[in-house]
């Protein structure tokens, strides 16, 4: 898992925010040249593919900055120092969307822009969702509303592109590949 | 497509790179409170999913700096100034794989990273594939290795975490959903 592995000869850190830092590496290549690295670091996140017991999909519409644009995504969020992915995975689903479940099942995880950011999502099942009495508040700046569909509407919301992320499309071909719903 | 919308207030430009740009946006919220968005800016990429005539998926081994370690992808690039995604497309398939197709599809595209990045990956299937008679080089600074796997072989590529990003996970599935091979 190091086949040509580029060796650091030094880091300039850019930035350290909020969510995410920026540095640049100054690497050596297989070859013995050098080249540089923008490389963004972030803590990692969790995304959770909820059920409800009538078969449908839960998604969260928020507005993406990034994007300067809304889209429906199934809920997800950054992992918070010190805690595990499921915590974060049973936190977000209770913050976002006012559910919980007592069956969390890891499915995968995978980097998402490989290329440039060190970001891992942590990707979840959530089964017999149960409503929860008392919802816990989420981020103070953080606006989201409820979506709950069928699969098929979901395609169709992926088609029109309102469901527009890497791992809400690979939330609707799994839960499709394993006939979930 | 703007609910919830978080409008600038404020651009600070941290970092212009010679892949991403960082900057930090202050926003006004919905509830009128403001806060900040760390936002990167990528110029977009493509992703191709090339099938031999033998029904085989070909993949690069491809060290990623951001993770510290080699993974296989689909063949990725992106996108250079001027270029369309189909461009771009056939550039990468050709520069990382020696294969070229005259039946390049668009299959989706989606953003990698909503919460911090801009970066959109548009997908592309690349069937009857055929040798390149002399293949082009790739960037100056990109080492890679083609590896060609059967869809079995590639899903336990995925769970030995030898596949492990975001595009490809949704390429296997999304090629075992139609039953291209």
């Amino acid at each position: 898992m190091k086949k040509f592995e580029e060796k650091t000869i030094h880091t300039e850190q850019i930035y350290k925010g909020k969510v995410i830092s920026l540095q640049v590496d100054d690497v050596t290549l297989p070859n013995g040249k050098t080249s540089k690295r923008e490389l963004v670091k972030h803590p990692g996140a969790v995304a959770i593919i909820p059920i409800t017991k009538e078969g449908k999909l839960v998604f969260v519409e928020q507005y993406r900055k990034a994007l300067e644009r809304s889209t429906l995504e199934i809920p997800a969020g950054k992992l918070e120092p010190g805690e595990s992915p499921e915590w974060t995975a049973e936190r977000e689903l209770e913050e976002e969307t006012g559910y919980k479940t007592a069956k969390l099942e890891p499915i995968t995880s995978f980097s998402t822009s490989p290329g440039f950011a060190d970001e891992i999502v942590h990707m979840f099942l959530a089964r017999d969702l149960e409503v929860v009495d008392e919802k816990a508040d989420g981020d103070e700046d953080e606006f989201v509303e409820l979506v709950e569909l069928t699969l098929d509407e979901a395609f169709r919301m992926e088609r029109e592109g309102r469901i527009f992320d890497a791992k809400t499309a690979y939330s609707l071909l799994y839960v499709q590949a394993k006939g979930l719903v």
